[in-house]
């Protein structure tokens, strides 16, 4: 199936004709999360062989601390936080870029008093994540 | 092979140890445009499918009008131009995003008085483009 060439404008309450959903549809191990898919979902569009989304993480908020096999390149467009992978924490700020290595541990967390706008981008064909338990992680800084 | 995850941060000129570079070696079917590649390119990214670039394109510059058999997926991140979509034209402004279908005849080009920033990203393996004189567009608005 094959899509026609589009525009779809950004608005200040994010993407026209774009639904605003939940991260995910279970557990309680992230906070404040809100995803929208840009490009690539669309049934037109599978030639694209990824898919781009935008993550919206609350004040205060942060996306699961996981692991998975296949790897995120991540743009930050919005906002202030910052991003744990493996051992490590950094800082970020809009348009730094983030490669997430297979198999890394990783997790996005919006600073206490600004939110953070991500767009991940990965694989159409992917592995699912796996969950992991703060305490886990040999990270002082994961939340979950 | 397989990298590490990294953060590449943003500054005022552009990705710290992201070369600058001209958008094609040849051709004089453009203007003023260079190009970042931002992730997917290094070596130790293969696991991605796709690659991640930055076009710049200079105050009243353009990239090549063209086609090919792949889309790309662009998210607008800085500045104000207008995109060809084969006989329509379109203003963009930052955060918009453009689905480019297959075999569309598209071009990207910078307001006379403001640069062009884009996001653009494509499956790793893909056709070359074709370029196409302005003429046989049938968009009064192509440049070349």
């Amino acid at each position: 199936m094959r899509g026609s060439s589009r525009v779809i404008r950004s608005g200040r309450d994010g993407w026209e004709s774009v639904d605003r959903r939940p991260y995910k549809e279970d557990g309680q191990h992230f906070r404040s999360v809100t995803r929208q898919m840009l490009l690539g979902e669309d049934p037109g569009q599978t030639t694209l062989g990824f898919v781009v989304r935008y993550f919206e993480i609350g004040a205060g908020g942060y996306s699961s601390l996981e692991r998975h096999g296949h790897a995120h390149a991540v743009l930050v467009l919005r906002g202030r936080g910052r991003v744990i992978l493996g051992r490590d924490v950094f800082e970020v700020h809009p348009f730094d870029c983030v490669y997430v290595a297979p198999d890394a541990t990783h997790q996005f967390q919006a600073a206490d008093d600004e939110s953070l706008g991500i767009l991940c981008i990965v694989n159409r064909e992917r592995d699912r994540p796996h969950v992991i338990p703060p305490r886990e992680s040999g990270n002082s800084a994961a939340r979950g």
